[in-house]
């Protein structure tokens, strides 16, 4: 533990993902004082027609500023 | 997005969660560029009794090293 | 199918429940054309200390207005 | 909140999503009074070889008539 | 791997879950060919008033006969 | 009930899933004493780039031997 699933939007890379799951882990041996292999996370790539919010689907809505995401 | 789901053990202190979902959040931004309200984090308790590797629940396996759970 | 998740913050009613699993079943009804039967749905309370967004806690956030809340 | 995920059968279209988004926030507007841009709701499609009940896949069954996918 | 989520209706006994613990990772272990201790579970009880099908909740419906719940 | 998920690695064979699906429905029944299509089964792939454990992705991990998989 902490077992962490991260849902994220298609087109992240695999350099975006290690910088992320480092983070992730180092925060968390920080946070709870734990082993890092004790980390354990998941990615599931979500597309913007699988995400909606407001009654839209994302695909559906003009493309948010690329640091603006928040949905 | 993203969007994270987090199963830690029960008995963490809203304090160590504070600094996780801190560390998380600095994580993403630094990795996807994204924008910290477009962090979104929920946390799920699990009890010992609740989760199990190797055939055994965590329950009946003696209490590993603080610094050592690698379930 | 399909198979509904559902997480909502502590405190919403039984009535509340009731009237939304209607709404959802219908809603699946209409757009998918198939038996009610086929809608499964589960619901997770959440409290406002199990969620964050922005790095923060929602606990540790002023109470949205009852129908603001985005998280 | 709420935050909704919907396993739903590979082959259904954008519109029938759409027409389910639409319902399923609108049922959480009515039951909850809540901001529509509060309801967030995450597909994940699932083959029918990715589902199994009574010990055997979808897919190992015959097609059950469309109205009466009760998995 | 394989990381199983078990949802269970509230009310099952420690030796259930032990039972199904043991039973669960043979199977894994006998289908896939891996350590027993790659075989990770995670349950989360779950009440009647968190289930529906057919847009009623469970707690709503009678009580199934113990061996006939298929929701 | 139960509800039952199962992340797997990606490669697995449809009739290893076959094989997987019989013996978690036999356990549950010997277990809980319940009918086997109350037993449900979702299955999710996993690629090795997409789980992360010690701060690592999978993929970036030397491939472990075939029975050794501990992730």
């Amino acid at each position: 533990m902490p077992n962490i699933t991260v849902e994220i939007f298609e087109g992240r890379t695999l350099d975006q993902r290690r910088q992320f799951v480092e983070g992730i882990t180092e925060a968390a041996v920080k946070a709870f004082g734990i082993d890092p292999e004790g980390v354990r996370i998941t990615f599931f790539e979500i597309g913007r027609q699988d995400l909606a919010r407001g009654g839209r689907l994302f695909s559906d809505k003009a493309a948010p500023a690329s640091t603006g995401e928040k949905p």
